[in-house]
């Protein structure tokens, strides 16, 4: 088997399971029937994959990386411009997240029977925490935020990001998600309260 | 049968549903089981909810109308005052949602199945949503506020808070999440840059 068409079967699989996962939930959905919808035989799966699990954190992994990978690089002239225009990758996560809502919420009940699983979903965002708070402290560096505490505005970024993309995955035609995002970002740079 | 002991019966079924549905998810939850652990017969189950799904909105209310409740009396003398301190609620959010991680995923997962779920979860968001785009305009009008759109400073209060809420009961342990959450309004009302 070609490296090539070894990693096309890995991603077959990972894409079927994907939709197995979230059609019928992550328990009811067995390895057969990811082999099935696959198209792959058994051997194959357990080549890739040693159990339903370790497939499972692989799927929250490749989405999870896609996140990082977009954040990381990402740059502008001065902090405030970053975290406001990093709003514009957003177009790309919620189409990697479209009608994936079910799978994302079995990663979390997962997460929160399995210990393993809860690791592997908690690292990330410990992660994105870390990495806005430095961004925060560059900012504060240059001058152009406020001397804020950088965990505390990070947890802020944070949060808000994980809200928007829950209710953007949730009710996706209501509004213009990424945009809101975008005015969110600037409203949170502005502040709300006029200064009395 | 008395008003109160009728009362009585349908909080235990409430509190035995919430704990099997946490437990084992909303699917493997049968209503014999919840009968069984609420000690009340299939008889006084369906004298008080004609199906499971009816019992499962019935506790997803009754949370979401804790939080109303709390939400619409509150009033301070300024609007960013009112939002600041309103986060002094949430240690009685929080521990209403002690290990209810589970339960509250399971919510959204079947709203994500079920159109009627989906429906009924989505409502209180726009609730919450148009009382917040209220207190902003309110905001403005009295003058604490900046003339921002109170349907996207709604927005990113509501986005805040359900990220809070969402990360709070994943990982209750990390921080005292209703602190965070009160910094994180003032930060919100403060903004994070520098005027230039």
């Amino acid at each position: 088997m070609s490296q090539q068409r070894s990693e096309e079967t890995r991603q077959r699989i990972m894409e079927a399971a994907a939709n197995r996962f979230g059609s019928t939930g992550y328990a009811a959905a067995s390895v057969d029937d990811i082999c099935a919808e696959a198209g792959v035989s058994k051997g194959a799966f357990y080549h890739h994959f040693p159990s339903k699990q370790s497939l499972f954190l692989a799927l929250m992994n490749a989405w999870l990386n896609l996140i990082d990978l977009g954040m990381e690089g990402f740059r502008k002239d001065t902090v405030p411009e970053t975290l406001v225009e990093m709003t514009n990758l957003l177009p790309g996560v919620f189409a990697a997240a479209e009608d994936r809502l079910p799978m994302f919420l079995e990663f979390w009940l997962q997460a929160s029977r399995d210990k393993k699983v809860w690791k592997a979903i908690i690292a990330p965002y410990h992660h994105y925490q870390e990495h806005f708070a430095k961004l925060v402290e560059e900012g504060i560096a240059e001058g152009s935020l406020k001397p804020v505490d950088p965990q505390v505005a990070a947890q802020v970024i944070v949060s808000l990001a994980v809200g928007l993309v829950l209710q953007g995955v949730l009710e996706p035609r209501r509004t213009d998600w990424p945009r809101l995002a975008g005015q969110s970002m600037q409203l949170l740079m502005n502040g709300l309260a006029k200064k009395g």
